[in-house]
């Protein structure tokens, strides 16, 4: 074997050993499961609740945000609904409803699995509030799962904002999610977000915890 | 480093090496989604369809299964229904019914994750067809993850019987499955079993391929 043999052995040992340790360590995240819900614009919010109108709390979530007390209906391109979906606040810059693959099977469409905000040329959607109704021509997508964590966090974990990690739920069913986006912010508790279906699928309740086990790339 | 050490990390090495291989390649497995279902007894297809009724084929499945035309509606233990699950035959020595975790929060029951067949202190169910109804002190389960297998695909990938294997889903999403039971059978078709949760949190559609990529314990 010659040199550089010797060397991409020496850090493939090194790399399977570091991924050997970290699977039964690993770096700990406490699990928050997203249920469907619906992002505003203060204009949307005013269609459909009525002039003036401002969102008011249920609950405070993290990063500034909070579970409002209105709901809407959504509806699909093929007509059917979901009723009672959770508004949450303060308003965004954009309209974006977050719904898991089940959902879209109830409502017969097609939604891309992205992060939150990147909505260009997502499915359309209508919301219908007490008030009015909004036809979004995008703005339903079914949210990528991500970690959220402070710059201290970050560096205790070894990532920065943008990199992917390998999540490891140790459980009776057992998962390994890849491609899990971090997300670097002050404003941001630790808290991997997951959609329904990965809880359900994946036997994961809210406050549960996983572990980081790797960076991707 | 002693030769104990050697031989460790040796043994380390090799596995890694393996591990990394067989994730590029591994050994294909198409996927095959279980809805929501239910199997009968003879005594209780009577019951719920009427005296000496016999189940008729809709579809044939693998193992000489067969899909029913017959649904029935099951009501769990909060009096809350899933209407039109479908039947599977032919008929078995024991009642069972099988959901999605989804399934059982809209049924609002804890339902275990067992292998098909484990019934014993799984959850009640009721089973309510057009000419009777059956109450099931247990038979509610959500069917763990498993891979069917004939002998000779066994042979190919280097498992048996009771074997528990890691498989990967390389998609978007990415994930690995953990705890995967592979069964051995001459009746059965090459085809690993998700429930609905699993597809649709994996994004996984009838007939995707997944890779088995190594062995567990």
């Amino acid at each position: 074997m010659n040199e550089a043999g010797i060397e991409t052995l020496t850090r493939m040992i090194i790399s399977c050993i570091k991924e050997q340790e970290s699977s039964q360590t690993g770096f700990p995240v406490p699990v928050g499961v997203s249920n469907r819900h619906i992002h505003l614009t203060k204009k949307d919010v005013e269609t459909l609740f009525g002039p003036g109108y401002e969102l008011t709390k249920k609950k405070d979530l993290m990063g500034g945000q909070f579970a409002a007390n209105e709901c809407c209906t959504i509806v699909g391109l093929k007509l059917r609904a979901i009723e009672s979906v959770r508004v949450l606040g303060p308003v965004r810059s954009k309209t974006q409803v977050e719904i898991s693959m089940t959902d879209a099977r109830k409502l017969g469409i097609t939604v891309p699995v992205r992060e939150s905000g990147d909505v260009a040329g997502s499915s359309p959607i209508a919301i219908v509030g007490p008030k009015g109704a909004v036809y979004c021509e995008e703005g339903c997508i079914i949210a990528a799962r991500h970690i959220h964590m402070s710059p201290a966090d970050a560096e205790k974990c070894g990532v920065k904002d943008g990199d992917y990690v390998r999540v490891r739920a140790n459980n009776e069913r057992g998962s390994i999610f890849e491609h899990v986006k971090i997300r670097v912010d002050k404003s941001f508790t630790l808290e991997m977000h997951i959609d329904t279906d990965e809880a359900n699928a994946c036997e994961i309740a809210q406050g549960d915890k996983v572990y980081i086990i790797g960076k991707e790339g």
